[in-house]
C-alpha cells in the first residue's frame, strides 16, 4: 500500500504544488470541527496574529468571540452546544474580516461571502434536512428561456425530483422566488432547496414536485457572473421593468417554458408559488393578477396591500378586485410566514388583517428572529409538505 | 421616478441591512476595474491598513504588487495592459492574504478560493471565449447516477448545447475529466467549459455536442459539500478504488447512464474523451482499455507509459497490447498537450516518443507555462473544435 501512496504522491503532488503559484492555499488544520456535544470549534493558524476573533450567526446577534492562542500559534474557540441549523461565520484577524482559510464551505448572500457549517443532532431535525443525505437525489438544471416581453434570454434553475428521468409521470410545479439582491441561485445556496426537497420527499413528507427558481430582477438576464453583464454587483437597481411589474407581467412566459420543457400537470391544482421578501411581493402580485393559475400561495416576509400610487401597471391596481377574484377561485392554501422581529412584520400583519376582514382563509406562521435565511428555510420546510395533497 | 426609487428603498433596504447582521458585507468601491487599455485597477478601502498588496497570476510568477493609499484611505494599484485571459488574484493586507471584499467573482481550485476577472480585447480572443456572451446558451444539469461497481450513487455534470431541448436530434458526447484535487465542478468553474462551448458553437467553430464532466475520485460520491460526507477537504486519498482502476473500470456505467438519459449517438465515431493531469491518465487508460469506444482522445498534462507494477488490475497491465488494439481501431484524433515548464512534460514526452516509435499517429501541442488552468482552457478550446467533424 505504501508503494501505491508513493506513486500517487509522485504522480500528482508536484503538479498541485505548482498549480497556482503564490496564491495556492493548503488546508493546514481542521476548522470548523463539529464536536460530539454539537458545539463547534473554530481554529486559525496564525503565529503572527495579535488577535483572532470569530463573528457569525451561531453567536448572539452581532456578537464576536475571541480565539485563544496555543504554543504552536494555533488559535482556537469552542462554542456552547448549538441547536441544529446551518450557520454562517467569518474570522476577524487583527481587526480584518476574512474567510476561514481552512473551510471550503461558503455561500454568497448578495455581496457577502461567508463560511458555513451545519449542526444536526438527529434524523429529521433542521440540520439533517439541510444536509446532503444518502437518499435518492433530484437533478438540477440551469437553463435559459427567451422572454419576449423583457426582450432578453434569461436564466432559471429547475429542480426535478428523484425518479423524474426514469419515469413517464407528470409532476406538479412549485415556483419559488428570491428577494431583493438575490437571483436564480439564492434559494439553492443559503436556501438549501435541493437538499430540503430531496430529504422531505425521501421521508414521504412532501410530494415529488418540480421546483422552479427564477431570476426576479426584471432587468437582469442572470445572476452575477452568469450573464453578459459580467460580475455586476448585486443591487436594487430601479429600472422601468422593476418598478412597473415587468417581472410579474412576464411570468406567463416562465410557466409556458416550464410546461413545454418538462412533464408537468398544467392545471391550477398542480401549481404553487411562494417567495421571500421581494419574491413574496412578487408572489402576492402574480397569484392575484393571474387569479386562476395557482392553488397554493406562500408569502414569506413581504407583503403590501392596496393599489400602488402613480402607476397604471395592471399588476399594481385594482387590489381589492384581484384579491376577490383569487379567493373566489378558492386556493387550497394561502400561507403567510414572518419573523417576530422582521422589518416586514408590519406589512404582513396588515395583510393578515385585510384577509380576515374580507373573510379570505389563510394561515399565518410566526417565528422568532428577523429577515433572515434561517427563517426562510423553515418556511420552505413547512410550506412544501403542504403542497399537492 | 424619484418616488419609485424611494418606494424600492423603503421596501427592501431595511430588510437587507438586517439580513445577516454583523457578517453582512457591502460593496463600497469598484474593484477590480478593467480599464480601456486592458490594464486592471485593484482597489481596497482600508484607512487602518499599513500595507496593502495584490498577488495573482496577472503579475509575474509569484510576484506581489503594492497598492498605494490616497487621502481617503482608498488603496489602489493599476497593472500594465494585460493579454486576454481569465486571471486569479488575492489581496494581502498587513501581511494577511484575503479575498477582495469588493469583488464577488471567485473560484475554488482545490482548497484555494481566489477572486477572478476576465480581460478581453476583441471578439474571438481568449477572454471573449471565457465570457458569457449574448449567444444561444446550453443547459447545465447536475445529476446522480448509480454505480454498481463502486457501490454508491455518484454526481456528474452535463452540458447540453443550445437547441437540445427544442429539437429531436441526436448529439455526440465528449467526456471531460478533471485532475487530482478536483471534482465534477472543476471544468465548469476555472475551466469555463459551458462558456467555451457556447461561444465555439455560436461561432460555428465547434459542433453542437453534449459534454459530460464526471467525478474522477472513485471513493467520492460528489464534490465537497455535494455529498453525504459534507465538506471534506479535497485530498488525494489513496483508496483501493483509486489505486486499482476503480474509476476506469466503472466508466461504462457513466456511458450507459448518459446514453439512456440523453439523445446521443451510441457509436465510437460520436464519442470523445479528454482530461487534465489525473484525468489525462484516466483518459489514456479508458481509451485503450475500451479500445473500440472513443474516436477522439485528448491528454492534457498527464501521461504514463508501460505496465504498473504490483497490480493485476486489467486497466494497468498489458499496456502495449491495449495501445496496439486502440490504434488498430484508427482513432480520428489522439491529441497530446502540455506546458513547456509543466511537471508532467517528461511523461508526455515519453508517451510521444512511444507513439512515434510504434507508428501511432498523434498530435502534440506545446504551450508556454506549467501545470495550470490557463493551459487547460486553451487545450479545451483547441481540442473541442476538432471533434465530430
Amino acid at each position: 500500500m505504501k508503494k501505491h501512496i508513493a506513486f500517487l504522491l509522485w504522480a500528482f503532488l508536484p503538479f498541485l504544488a505548482s498549480a497556482q503559484q503564490a496564491i495556492f492555499n493548503r488546508i493546514t488544520i481542521q476548522s470548523p470541527e463539529v464536536n460530539a456535544d454539537n458545539s463547534v470549534t473554530i481554529r486559525y493558524n496564525g503565529a503572527k496574529a495579535k488577535s483572532v476573533q470569530v463573528t457569525g450567526d451561531f453567536l448572539e446577534n452581532g456578537a464576536v468571540a475571541n480565539l485563544a492562542e496555543n504554543k504552536d500559534g494555533i488559535w482556537e474557540y469552542t462554542s456552547a452546544p448549538l441547536a441544529p441549523e446551518l450557520y454562517s461565520y467569518s474570522l476577524i484577524v487583527d481587526g480584518l474580516k476574512i474567510n476561514d482559510p481552512n473551510n471550503i464551505a461558503y455561500s454568497r448572500d448578495v455581496a457577502s461571502i461567508t463560511n458555513t457549517f451545519i449542526i444536526s443532532k438527529e434524523k429529521g431535525d433542521k440540520g439533517d434536512l439541510y444536509r446532503v443525505n444518502r437518499v435518492p437525489h433530484g437533478s438540477i438544471r440551469r437553463m435559459w428561456y427567451h422572454s419576449a416581453t423583457l426582450g432578453m434570454d434569461r436564466k432559471l434553475t429547475v429542480y426535478t425530483p428523484a425518479g423524474y428521468e426514469s419515469s413517464n409521470k407528470k409532476y406538479p410545479v412549485f415556483y419559488l422566488l428570491h428577494g431583493a439582491g438575490g437571483d436564480e441561485e439564492a434559494w439553492m445556496t443559503l436556501g438549501r432547496t435541493s437538499q430540503v426537497l430531496d430529504n422531505l420527499i425521501a421521508q414521504g413528507k412532501a410530494e415529488p414536485m418540480i421546483v422552479v427558481m427564477t431570476n426576479g430582477n426584471a432587468w437582469a438576464e442572470a445572476a452575477p457572473g452568469e450573464s453578459p453583464e459580467g460580475f455586476t454587483v448585486p443591487s436594487m437597481r430601479a429600472t422601468k421593468q422593476a418598478m412597473e411589474g415587468g417581472f410579474e407581467l412576464h411570468f406567463p412566459e416562465v410557466i409556458s417554458f416550464i410546461e413545454k420543457n418538462f412533464r408537468t400537470y398544467t392545471d391550477k391544482k398542480h401549481r404553487a408559488i411562494a417567495g421571500l421578501s421581494m419574491g413574496s411581493m412578487h408572489s402576492l402580485n402574480i397569484s392575484k393578477y393571474y387569479a386562476d393559475k395557482f392553488h397554493y400561495v406562500g408569502l414569506f416576509s413581504g407583503a403590501r396591500i392596496g393599489d400602488r400610487e402613480n402607476t397604471t401597471c395592471p399588476v399594481y391596481v385594482n387590489f381589492d378586485a384581484q384579491m376577490a377574484k383569487l379567493f373566489a377561485n378558492k386556493p387550497a392554501l394561502y400561507f403567510l410566514a414572518c419573523g417576530k422581529t422582521d422589518n416586514a412584520k408590519k406589512g404582513m400583519d396588515s395583510l393578515k388583517a385585510y384577509l380576515d376582514e374580507h373573510g379570505y382563509p389563510c394561515e399565518y406562521m410566526e417565528t422568532d428572529g428577523g429577515h433572515i435565511w434561517r427563517n426562510w428555510r423553515v418556511y420552505l420546510s413547512v410550506f412544501a409538505p403542504r403542497l399537492f395533497k
